[in-house]
């Protein structure tokens, strides 16, 4: 073996002594370097340590110290009497490495294994659902955070943590925090019109993560899906993944078809519906339809899907009841959230199921999938409820979302009263347009959003049926002043012949 | 149809004028519970608005609100002037229910679907996983909460509030907080000699999550994936869920043993390891196996997951470097969380993808999974690193378990030497002990948890490969006066005959 002479050392190892990092560092970092590089060959033997503190004027017990590490790591070998060598093999790494690399360095593309990939892989879904989302006229679901009462949050969130040691921040139990879980339950009981118990509910990070809880624990593979269509696509994806076979289900006035429904998939398992206000349409399910649906339910044993997005927000009358406030079955699975009510990077929502017994085993999934979710935030928002914020902060939204409707209606008609007939949104936080002149909504919307308008046609949301001129326009979170320039905007995308002409 | 009176609902209705509840909602929930109750019909006839509001004393607006709301729920039809009647059908419900019921309440237990089903269902795992988890001697990985700096944390919550809305608090990238990205890289770079850069990062809610989403992305149904055994029993369910065949990998002093591995499992797609400190028996492995095994994972287009848990507690030398810093083929995909260095109910994980590309893959399955990460607390966390609380608390918590370890050990030792030989662990947060009278480590360790002594056996954690004499001990998050105690009940445990026998 080739003795290595503290000069060959030299030439590439520098130290700067004007680095914070310690000497014994830069020396642990030049050596290992070196070896990566080739400098250093498996079987050279390394200088002594009196000598390279020498070379390098540093103390014999930094020397030592990097030669240590290096020897935990299996850089180096051997005990300081006998000689300390770089060890063997070493250098296959590299080389093994230029000769692999080119064999294995093909197909990254085609990195995903499962039904799951290809799924959501189309452009528009990870254009629309990934990225950050512009808060701009008229993306859909985008709360009004400029009246969010942060400071009163803030200062239940000083609070909190002024008694931090007083909360556990260990793991907690998967099914969430339980005050949440209690303030949850008279919240459900006198606005939705549901009575359940603290243990029924399951907290969970939002709608998307209850879809897929849903999915996973209750549908096998090929079971039948009814799927409001158009529809929400996150719950869509959710069925899918699991490989249920997904029934398309049209929409009626009523909400969707059940009559479609009974009678072409009879056999299906399980039903996802929006009865307090459908999306994208806005349809309402009327108490006879909610009793069929249940009955059929029962009969069929079918797990019916309530997912209650933005019901919170009713601008015609009380909030509708929920469905699953009918539910004497005990087949409803109810799916709330506040990251609309309140603002979407908070991840909090919610699912009311069946029985405690059934929730203990959505408690296992979720443990599974992610062992709990965060507890501060959880904390914050009790007390938020419980101070009665919460409802405040609600009453508040609807007025002003209920203004901002009123508002753009009259510039959209005004504006583009030719182009659109517009059906305002008893709830919810987005209004129909329906394009008048054969032009084709997914088109306009295109267009639109090439311009900076965040429109969507309702047939980006549909699987089978299709609402060829209609669109989607959200009402809430964008000033008078923005929606007066979007609307000029999403004039230009109206004409047929280009801007202006 | 028979009129009803207002005699005949003066019966079951009671207005209460003490209540906060407005009159007309307590009119409006009371005929609908008359509905539900079988004392209104369908097809009875209401009473006229003017009749009832003279019956109840309230004004005429009051029953035509109630009216309203009835009628466009569905309980109620007809115009004022027709006469208002009970929906037809709406009696069904009841009717129907009682006769379903019985048919339908059969097999609740047998509720779920999917393969996850049965996986966690067994009784150690609900016990272990799901609920609050207590924090005392001697649970593993039990952060020292009361040393965690808990006012440094809250200030600069403060502070991020104060500035909230530089905050998007709207729909965030799947991805993960982009500036809590760029801090990590800094310090992936210098602690763990990782070079990546934030678009290789996917923000997760910890360990669980990046687990469940590689067994989604990678590994396809009967694909091979070797275990270290025993080993983390999350990682294997989340694989097992997605139907990859679990290879149990035995482990030596170097690790898992690799040669195993590939004698046996030589077709695997994937491997799961923990080099830096094996889970749970606490091996370092060597850097030529970990070259052994990246050449390996290139030759034979493996994934090799690095689970990095508790590696920044290292009590004897440098922190080893990761595994992913060697990575040169890209086959590593190492997986780091804050939820033990910091506190478990904050939630935030990481992984370090081999690419941007691969990194974007990931990120769409976190999207379709739970669309994002909450943004606050990812915030402040990015904060409390920039400003170098990160590196000073885990410099103070090394000292502080360190100590904690070597209290327990001498602890040990003096009080239990003739039952445990003790091995002090290099790293982490628990240290291995071994039974020495051929006592089953699973009944110690039952009996001392139904003494409240958290103590595991190794062979809890296990698949084939068994050590059954090794127990699991934490060693972290209790005070001293804590470890004395729990070590006089744990020596109960001992007592081959009972307590004090």
């Amino acid at each position: 073996m080739s003795k290595i002479s503290p000069e060959i050392l030299l030439t590439f190892i520098n130290l700067d002594r004007t680095l914070k990092m310690p000497l014994y560092i830069q020396l642990y970092e030049a050596m290992k370097q070196g070896v990566f590089d080739g400098m250093l060959k498996h079987g050279d033997r390394m200088p002594s340590t009196r000598s390279l503190a020498a070379e390098f004027s540093v103390s014999r017990n930094c020397v030592l110290l990097a030669f240590e590490q290096l020897t935990l790591e299996g850089f180096l070998t051997g005990k300081t009497g006998n000689g300390t060598y770089v060890c063997e093999q070493i250098n296959e790494l590299k080389t093994g490495i230029r000769k692999i690399k080119k064999a294995v360095a093909t197909g990254e593309k085609n990195l995903m294994a499962s039904e799951m990939a290809d799924l959501p892989l189309h452009a528009q879904f990870v254009a629309n659902y990934i990225g950050q989302e512009a808060m701009l006229p008229f993306q859909p679901s985008i709360p009004a955070l400029a009246d969010f009462p942060f400071q009163i949050w803030a200062k239940i969130a000083a609070t909190v943590y002024r008694n931090i040691r007083q909360l556990h921040l260990g793991y907690d139990s998967a099914q969430g925090y339980l005050p949440l879980r209690e303030a949850l339950t008279d919240y459900l009981r006198m606005n939705r019109s549901i009575s359940c118990t603290a243990d029924q509910i399951v907290l969970v990070n939002g709608s998307s993560q209850a879809m897929h809880l849903i999915a996973e624990l209750l549908l096998k593979k090929d079971e039948q899906c009814w799927m409001e269509d158009p529809g929400f696509l996150r719950a869509k994806s959710a069925f899918a993944r699991f490989g249920a076979k997904i029934c398309p289900v049209p929409i009626t006035d009523s909400g969707m078809d059940l009559d479609y429904a009974m009678e072409h998939f009879p056999a299906a398992r399980l039903a996802y519906v929006t009865p307090s206000h459908q999306y994208p349409l806005g349809e309402t399910m009327p108490l006879m339809n909610r009793i069929k649906l249940l009955k059929w339910a029962a009969q069929q044993d079918m797990w019916v899907i309530e997912d209650d997005y933005e019901s919170e927000f009713r601008y015609a009358n009380r909030p509708i009841p929920a469905l699953k406030g009918l539910d004497t079955f005990g087949k409803v699975i109810y799916v709330g959230t506040f990251n609309k009510t309140l603002f979407p990077a908070l991840r909090i929502g919610y699912m009311v199921l069946p029985s405690a017994a059934i929730a203990q085993q959505f408690t296992v999934a979720k443990a599974v999938i992610d062992r709990q979710s965060p507890v501060i935030d959880q904390a914050i928002l009790t007390s938020f409820i419980l101070e009665g914020h919460y409802t405040r902060h609600l009453r508040r939204m609807r007025l002003i979302y209920r203004k901002a409707q009123e508002e753009l209606v009259a510039l959209l008609r005004s504006e583009l009263g030719d182009y659109l007939r517009v059906t305002t949104a008893d709830a919810g936080m987005h209004l129909v347009a329906w394009l008048l002149n054969g032009q084709d909504a997914i088109t306009v919307a295109h267009k639109a959003r090439a311009n900076g308008i965040y429109i969507y046609a309702v047939d980006e949301l549909s699987i089978s049926f299709k609402h060829p001129s209609a669109l989607i326009i959200g009402f809430t979170g964008f000033s008078r002043k923005m929606m007066e320039e979007a609307v000029i905007k999403f004039k230009q995308a109206l004409y047929p012949h280009g801007f202006f002409n």
